[in-house]
């Protein structure tokens, strides 16, 4: 592949994109890292604190992407091209909120006992973006293109694993609550946990489009 | 930024799509005012004549969206690049789209009972597409980079809004509405609303998108 | 247009492609009728086969992705641009993950009867896959451009039918189920067959786009 060195000419220059982008990654597994602490405190008292880390974490992850749109106005020469720069912060962004509004609805919805389902897609959560991670910390020096493909084909492995999961939970739902609202109420809280597995691999196809663009 | 300079070439020969976008955003507007006043009227059996007029109105934006799309098989020279003349075409069409499925919903479950929170999410919707019409209006002659910019970060702002106001409402459902299938409904119906904002969001990340493709 | 000239020059070249293209879509009209074939099946018990059909199919679907990104990592000339030859591979692959999604549900969901407005979805998939590969098999020579254009226009109208259906559907559940788990259960299994054909109109949106973009 020609990849490498089509990126080897701009990266020595670029000094701005890759750092952001990969502080962007780092923060997703802090967040993903707090919701997984928040799902496994049993004292329901405590998980507060917890989900205010996700929530500030969040906010973190929104001023890094606000970094990226301002250095994309001041950048003429971007690693990459700038539409994509833009759609791979605006994908990150989205994991960020997804995993901060699993919390917030556990939180607002009062979801107090934390079933084992809710804990294995947190847990989920964890894996995805720690292989999201490996592939955007790939993208500076692109020695290893399989590398960040790779990282692709693992977080759409994680997604398929949370969607099974899921699927399981809720036709468990259908079979065991006879409560309706308790039903209505878990599903929209394990759904919003595997939609954030789902923007993990959203995150991997913009990868992978810029990959097969500049291959 | 280079922008204007580039526009400035194209945009005095452009006489075909900024007036179609202008038209578009213009109508959603109309739309958006419209869905507002339906949910503003006391008497339900007079909502019909204002549920007929959002419809009305997202067939006139098909309309404009088919006429859009068919200039862009006339036309060989276009303000900014063809896929995103399309896509932004797209964009606007979605954000009818959903405000006519909120009106839809409302009017085929039977949604007698205006809440404040439904009459909150459709005033949200006319801030959205106010802020996103100011955006569109200034891509014609784009003396103002920043003015697009800004509606941008205005869109985003009240879709955040939104956000908030839609998982308030629902956590108010699972504490205080005892009925399954009304809370199901409910759910529903606020659900459309605020996705009809993530719409409005959708368009502002096209508008971005266009910004950094062409600075 | 001009796009008859482009592709023909790159055309000849093209044996990669475009079979699998066919393929993928071929292979849709498969797990489509597998789908209707399962829901049109009387006795429950004699569905599973069915829907193993329907996964094998999906799996079959995952493998021609597959192969085009190999094939994209493989070959310097496409037929179109890169990054589009992509995102069509994983709209397409997105339709079959939806039938199969639908299968499913209704398979782990233990959805028993078949109700007229299942059966109608499901021959409605069957229409947009029909029309889909229309609009997939004319890519290959593109004599005929409004072909793929009249193969658009028929998917978003099947999608508008699919649309009609589901929410009519939805409304005589709240006005007739009194079961609200029994509403939930089906009103998911209606949303993933409507869904199934939203998947449809995104294909042809990345159809169009290429479509205006090589216009």
């Amino acid at each position: 592949m020609s990849l490498n060195s089509i990126f080897q000419y701009f990266v020595p220059k670029d000094k701005k994109f890759f750092p952001l982008f990969e502080q962007a990654s780092l923060n997703l597994i802090d967040i993903a890292n707090a919701l997984n602490e928040a799902v496994n405190i049993e004292d329901p008292s405590k998980r507060k604190e917890a989900y205010k880390r996700v929530r500030d974490l969040e906010h973190k992850g929104d001023d890094i992407t606000h970094q990226i749109h301002l250095e994309l106005g001041r950048n003429f020469i971007t690693p990459f091209d700038r539409e994509d720069i833009h759609t791979l912060a605006s994908s990150l962004d989205d994991v960020a909120d997804f995993i901060y509004d699993s919390a917030n609805r556990m939180d607002l919805y009062h979801v107090t006992e934390m079933t084992p389902v809710i804990k294995e897609l947190a847990l989920l959560i964890v894996e995805a973006v720690e292989a999201l991670n490996k592939g955007i910390q790939e993208l500076r020096n692109l020695k290893n293109v399989r590398a960040i493909a790779d990282a692709c084909v693992r977080i759409n492995s994680v997604e398929n694993k949370a969607d099974i999961v899921y699927n399981k939970a809720v036709a468990d739902l259908f079979e065991f609550e006879t409560d309706a609202i308790a039903l209505i109420k878990h599903k929209e809280v394990l759904g919003t946990l595997e939609t954030a597995t789902d923007k993990c691999e959203d995150v991997a196809n913009v990868l992978e489009s810029i990959l097969v663009k500049n291959a």
